[in-house]
């Protein structure tokens, strides 16, 4: 079968080879085996493949952050999952026609939903899920400020804070992302320059903002900073300028703000199996319910890996690039 | 009576004036009168001054946020005071010769403490006590970074960090430096520059760092940060550079250190005065038992107040300059 693998770190267009290897058999106790029908490629992919992630991973090797599929065998012992069931691979190494791994690697999901939906589910959506529960109590009614928010991730957030009736700010860099967005549910979006945090205070009554959600760094996440209430938090999960975070020490002095990072991989880490079944099964409905829909600009098979990895690192796209192993 | 006070925000040296001020008569009902001993003149007053504080005073106005004295008289309805007492006070106006306030507003001291000692135990010593204390738990052995550690409140983190055994990390910009830190008590202490995190490991063996503390911000709270351990807080209590905090991006995302603020005044707000008077009792038997001392450069009396301040504004100083309201 066909598995798009690293060979060596290097430009992503380069480096990932489509390349034969074998079948991964049948499953034996407490395993599944999966087709994957659609994998989404992120940036952290490019970022890992490139040699610019947390940990450079050693070559050869398999790839793919993100997929999903349909279980074609249930090993004994396995309980929650059947052939013919669809799931979400909690796997990274997604980029393969087939998976076998144990239950615990496989998350069911509704009969209903799109595969090539869930297949965006895993790192996007639960991204601006974590970031909007985990670190602040948020009620309806309450302000949550973010740029690049017509990133993948701050799509998503716009749309899953829309639902549960937060209201937010959004950051962006050209004005013709203003209408998209509030389309979308935003609140307020604001072109990043000088006097951001008066033209914010403007444009949302001067509500205090209690969240503030960064993927920036550099100088806009100071002053995103400077929007956000006193006593409030600051979540980096992005490191897109590539530059140091500049922050006002006034706004850590006097004004009680902190800064804190958020990392999918290292959060889930510390969550039970049964947390992340729970969250995703709550996601998921989202994708049924219409909450989140992701447009994908293209797909392509395994074997075209190189034409997909060049047009995933193109700045402006229409939509998400998939892969499609099975055809 | 005298007292010094701001007739406008402008350089301490000239707007800070000695005038005659009535006396504040007898005290009232829970109400006590104080004769200021000695008072310390603190950076925070300096910037109030100038106005680069978190607030500008409306002038003219009372100054001083520190001040030690005895208790001259109480009135009816005081317990727990008595003529004769040695007090800190509370007040952020203890540039006089006398106060007349509510009991709340003064902190009961041993009869063993030096009042010129007691004067400087409000801000520094709190602050030094309190970020030790309410940000990460910490046991023997355990290690804390810092920089500015020559400062009023590094000196005193060495010794009250030193004397509980904890394990300081001490960053400065001198190496002459180094040897009067050790001798306080300072387990490491490096020059600041290049490569610090790797220098900071060599020295402390890579023992795992879980609290830094900055006074500086700019692009030395970035190198602090660096040497702070994955999972660890960064309290920013110090505006020295008047820079941005720079910050790696990776240190939040990655590493999930977390930086946030102290500001003794709003923290202090936020305590009840029982919890405030048992952390001073705490304190000042740290100034009995030697394991606090402080030394003092100068003292002036409130008519030298433009020489006093244009003292306090020097950079290298010996020690602390205080005001001896009464002689």
């Amino acid at each position: 079968m066909k598995s798009a693998q690293l060979t060596a770190i290097g430009p992503a267009e380069k480096t990932v080879k489509c390349i034969d290897v074998s079948d991964p058999g049948k499953p034996g106790k407490g395993e599944v085996l999966v087709d994957i029908v659609a994998c989404s490629i992120n940036p952290a992919d490019i970022l890992m493949i490139e040699g610019n992630y947390a940990s450079v991973p050693e070559t050869p090797c398999a790839l793919g952050i993100e997929g999903a599929g349909t279980v074609v065998a249930v090993g004994p012992e396995v309980s929650g999952l059947k052939a013919g069931d669809k799931v979400m691979s909690l796997a990274r190494t997604n980029w393969v026609q087939q998976i076998r791994d144990k239950a615990e690697a496989f998350v069911r999901l509704p009969a209903e939903v799109e595969l090539s939906q869930a297949a965006m589910l895993k790192v996007n959506v639960a991204t601006a899920h974590l970031m909007l529960t985990r670190y602040v109590p948020l009620s309806k009614g309450d302000w949550v400020i973010q740029d690049a928010a017509n990133s993948g991730v701050g799509v998503d957030l716009i749309r899953l804070a829309h639902a549960d009736g937060l209201r937010t700010v959004n950051i962006v860099r050209r004005s013709e992302l203003i209408e998209p967005l509030k389309q979308l549910g935003a609140d307020v979006v604001v072109v990043d320059g000088p006097d951001l945090a008066q033209r914010v205070a403007k444009e949302n009554g001067g509500a205090q903002i209690k969240l503030g959600i960064d993927a920036v760094g550099g100088s806009a996440i100071g002053r995103l900073t400077d929007c956000v209430g006193d006593g409030g938090t600051v979540v980096n999960y992005g490191l897109l300028s590539g530059k140091p975070c500049e922050i006002n020490a006034f706004n850590f002095v006097f004004r009680d703000i902190t800064v804190t990072g958020f990392w999918l991989a290292k959060l889930m880490r510390g969550m039970q199996f049964g947390e992340i079944q729970a969250m995703y099964a709550q996601l998921a409905q989202r994708l049924v319910d219409g909450t989140i829909h992701v447009d994908i600009e293209a797909s392509y098979p395994l074997d075209k890996i190189a034409d997909a990895m060049a047009h995933a690192k193109r700045e402006s796209r229409g939509g998400k690039i998939q892969l499609r192993p099975n055809g």
